[in-house]
């Protein structure tokens, strides 16, 4: 019988009978945590008598949730951080050499297709883009892998996801993970791998799918992964830091179950407070007047995220009383977004450009909500509380669907803004 | 006898006599606060039962301290602001959209040479730039400003500074203001004028005295002003959002006291933890290495002060281990030093570059320090404990010392790294 792609990638990384339910020692190419949850895995670390990291190139701590740090807590934690990674050497970035972990550490070539990657934070299944059986764990399971370059793992249950046909202009990654969380709800995929094919994904930018293995926990997945194909292996290939060796689904592979959609007949899609699950067309929320904009995150804060923005905000202004913050996911994405004019664009439109960091997010800082007030969010949860205040509201969207909502002051639809003709997200001559 | 600048700008909005020590009810050209300031004020503005400001052109929020908010507390105040703003139409500006108050109503032309300005903040003096009288007040004077329009003041005594000779290229504001504080102290000028003189200042930028002006308060002064001249005028022209009559002072005008620097033998100073008086020669402080580096604030976070940062980091890396935040002190300042090329030369040395707001300077967010910590700052108190930690220091510097501390990873003066010869300062290809 073949395999789905997370039992492959799984084979290829342990001696152990790969089934879906079976427990597999698996061996770890790549372990990374952040600014929150690497003091704790520091501390297991040593309470577990680890001396040393099994590889210092393997084994990173990316600081970017309370960066640069907001109070003296986060600075401690930095330091923390800090200490550590000087004295076994791993990998480690200052705040502004860096940016959101699942953002640099894909675009800087560390987690590559065919890896075993574990990360201290829900969204590293983010690396599934690349083919990678990326996942998240918590600081002590992380810190076992820094120390032994091992863990153990449930391989689990493939739902394989199709999207069929060729999606509107209009509709960009979020849409299409939207789509899939909207109908099997926030449990659905629980410790299952999502697996993502079909003709809609070619279409798509390799960003839109960064945005869609990033939401695979939104629908409690272990993992959203994409088979690798050439246009992975074009963006992988200047960028890698070590060989890798991308790893395929057999054609005879069996699904414990599957979800197909018509992208073509897709809409510009929300999700209302307070689970990614409450899944509308923007174009139904009219009603819901806004506050703020956040426009940037692991899920939404990378290049094709900023030019689609960009568009919608090329020379029109935040609707009064509309706060826009704008946080670029990396360093390199701040950097070419600033190249490319995109920057200036957010700037004229009245917005806060922000240094990469999750920012306001997961409630962190760089726009925190007060009581009462709603905020169009290109991040991954909108839970109670998530952003602020416990009576705030978040609405889950794309970049297009909250660029618009900036301007119009309310939930809105991109075509509200830019017209009906798609050629207004393709002009060439920039924003 | 004749009168002192600030007490000629008092005399012009007074019916009372003027005499230094005199208490004169003033007329109130421009009164401002904060997110921090703001909501006390507000408080004390609906007890005295007041119902309108005096003038909604004239009274301004400018949200900087905590924003875009850093908690749910931040969050709530600056939403206090927002409908007290609305509700009065006063100025008002979301985040993104202003900066930091003593930079960005100077810039915009709220703050024009012959005001009479109240802002509810220490460093409201920064507005004696222009020749205004500007003081900080708290909030409760505030309030009665926002509703009478009027306040009652003690005619300061002033202190004559001058700065003869031609200070070198490797000087700056901030280099003149610190050899005056280390020489009279901290409380050197307590509630007095100070009043700026001398032929060093026509070889400085405008935003030298900027830089001047807002430190007049670390010496203890009421305000610290200079008497308008073309270059004044030049700066103030295309910017003035009202009429305003320039104000001097009188020749034989009678000091309280004079203080003469002989510029041309200034060295690049910084001043020491935990005050602003202990000045030393920056290059007498190569021992004290360096955590974190910040440039920026209402004392150096403008133009002047970004494009001398840029010059020593052109093509140069922060050391191992600093971090540097830079945070234009305005979304003008930040939009033209992106235009200029100067935000791609701090992101390619490794900065971390925020959006504009007070930042770290009074231990707001972005760059708290732990435990230990010590960083290089152009901004304006190294109190204990002012940017984090009780048991961290900040070294106070102009842009050119910050800026060669990042790139030694040690306090430095600039031509440790730039050579000594100044035409490494005025390079025409841009940073």
């Amino acid at each position: 019988m073949g395999r789905t792609l997370a039992e492959a990638l799984i084979a290829s990384r342990t001696e152990d009978p790969v089934a879906p339910g079976s427990i597999c020692r698996v061996r770890v190419d790549f372990a990374f945590a952040n600014d929150i949850t690497a003091p704790p895995a520091i501390r297991e670390f040593r309470r577990m008598g680890a001396l040393e990291v099994f590889d210092r190139a393997r084994c990173a701590i990316v600081p970017d949730h309370f960066t640069p740090p907001k109070d003296i807590a986060s600075a401690e934690q930095l330091k923390t951080c800090r200490a550590f990674a000087r004295e076994q050497g791993l990998l480690f970035w200052e705040p502004g050499q860096c940016g959101v972990e699942h953002a640099f550490l894909p675009e800087e070539g560390y987690i590559l297709p065919g890896d075993l990657v574990l990360g201290a934070d829900s969204h590293s299944c983010t690396g599934g883009t690349l083919g990678a059986f990326a996942t998240g764990v918590g600081s002590t399971d992380l810190a076992a892998a820094w120390a032994l370059g091992e863990a153990w793992l449930r391989v689990p249950e493939t739902t394989r996801v199709v999207y069929e046909g060729t999606p509107s202009p209009w509709i960009c990654g979020k849409d299409l993970i939207l789509s899939l969380i909207g109908r099997i709800g926030v449990e659905g995929a629980r410790y299952r791998a999502l697996e993502f094919h079909g003709e809609a994904l070619a279409s798509l930018d390799l960003d839109d799918r960064f945005t869609m293995a990033n939401m695979a926990i939104e629908a409690g997945g272990k993992c959203g992964l994409f088979p690798p194909d050439r246009d992975t292996l074009e963006y992988v290939a200047p960028r890698a830091k070590r060989p890798f060796k991308p790893v395929q689904p057999d054609r005879d592979a069996r699904y414990a179950s599957a979800e197909t959609f018509d992208a073509s007949a897709l809409e510009p899609l929300v999700a209302l407070p307070h689970l990614p699950e409450n899944v509308r067309p923007a174009g139904e929320c009219a009603h819901l007047t806004v506050d703020q904009v956040f426009i940037g995150s692991c899920t939404n804060g990378r290049l094709r995220d900023l030019e689609a923005a960009a568009r919608v905000l090329k020379g029109r202004r935040v609707h009064e009383g509309v706060r826009l913050v704008v946080i670029p996911a990396s360093y390199p994405v701040f950097s070419e977004a600033m190249k490319r004019g995109w920057l200036q664009t957010f700037l004229d439109a009245g917005a806060a450009v922000c240094t990469p960091s999750c920012g306001p997010c997961l409630g962190g800082h760089l726009g925190i909500l007060a009581e009462g007030e709603r905020c169009v969010a290109t991040s991954n949860r909108n839970f109670v509380g998530r952003m602020g205040h416990p009576k705030s509201e978040v609405v889950l969207a794309g970049p297009l669907v909250a660029a618009a909502s900036a301007v119009l002051g309310r939930v809105a639809d991109p075509r509200e803004v830019l017209g009906d003709d798609p050629a207004a997200l393709r002009r060439e001559e920039g924003c």
